[in-house]
């Protein structure tokens, strides 16, 4: 059973504090079916926040998540550990309540706090790429591996578990009591995300099939919960 | 027509340039069909990115994002502005490659740089509220309106959209000409988010109409490209 996480000083959640966990199962679970994360870092000009593909895994110093992007990203500093904050998010529905300071949302999120470092050997940035690659679903496997040009030009950070925070709202507004006779309504729109079929691209050639990995999600919840 | 906003030297996109696009018609409709945005400031701690919601519109001074929050949220601080970040994302799609170095995601990205300041007289408040409010849908007007302890709760922010970039990605895979022969499939998975049908609260009581903005979403895509 997977250590949970002990809330730092810095993972605490303030706000609406009965729906916040530190489980490693739900960090994992938020993890597990999210599709980008937001990744923000401070810069001499002031913050920056980066939508990017990860992946997650349970690494040799523990559980980890990871990110890539080319060296020309803005984000990526060479030769430096980078204090960064990424964040999760799925939006599960639209929460309407009897009166707006009570609207919200029904949501899934986890905030995840660390320094990232690159990872440099070029065999454990193949396979951490291989994570990030087949987080949505696998297709590593049924594609032409990477060059070893390909790999110089992409740049990989982990980035600790060990600092991570989830918080999740889901279920009915939670209005006054002294609106429930009121005349208005309340309830919850339910906001539902699913992969699509599968479209070849306009300049495929011959009749290459459709990998397992991109089959599997046709028609699929794109955030499913376990 | 709006003027177009002249890119930053903070703004200006550096990877993907192609796909970068600086006109405040682009900007304005990826913030029109996003519900959610990631906000990152720079704290004492590092950086911290939240979701938050957001609304947009054409103040006096300019057009400017609007964000919320109660006074406790450990991101707003009363009496000082703030230097944030704020991003909006929709994905619409996994791009699937020949190869993985160039699989990709086909989305919709804001960022929008600038110091947030609160909007602090009452009247001002609660005409920004009802913006970020109404932003998924309009539902401020069929609820009970907010009161003055509600109010005195809300810290509503405003940064200027003057400094603000879109990324757009659309359309297929781009792999390496000594690719396109091989035997390997290439296309997109769309991505589709659709709000679903209101479910009314357990608590609700007699039986009143689903409000006209609440009813409009239902079975409507949640991110509709104008």
């Amino acid at each position: 059973m997977p250590a949970a996480h002990a809330p730092s000083p810095r993972t605490t959640v303030r706000r609406g504090a009965a729906r916040a966990a530190y489980d490693a199962d739900t960090v994992r679970s938020v993890l597990s079916a999210g599709v980008i994360a937001h990744v923000g870092v401070t810069t001499d000009d002031g913050p920056i926040v980066l939508p990017m593909a990860y992946g997650v895994r349970d690494g040799a110093a523990g559980a980890e998540v990871l990110i890539h992007g080319a060296l020309a990203n803005a984000m990526m500093r060479v030769g430096e550990s980078l204090d960064v904050c990424l964040t999760v998010t799925i939006v599960d529905g639209l929460v309407v309540a009897r009166t707006p300071f009570h609207n919200s949302m029904n949501y899934r999120s986890v905030v995840v706090r660390g320094m990232a470092s690159a990872i440099r050997e070029p065999d454990a940035k193949l396979a951490a790429l291989r994570v990030i690659n087949d987080h949505v679903t696998p297709t590593w496997a049924d594609a032409r591996p990477p060059s070893n040009s390909d790999l110089r030009a992409t740049l990989v950070l982990s980035i600790p578990l060990a600092e991570s925070s989830a918080k999740v709202r889901s279920g009915d507004p939670i209005d006054e009591d002294i609106d429930l006779d009121g005349p208005h309504w309340a309830g919850v729109v339910p906001l539902e995300t699913r992969w699509g079929r599968p479209d070849a691209a306009r300049d495929l050639r011959g009749n290459p099939p459709v990998p397992p990995g991109v089959a599997a999600l046709a028609g699929t919840d794109a955030h499913p919960s376990r």
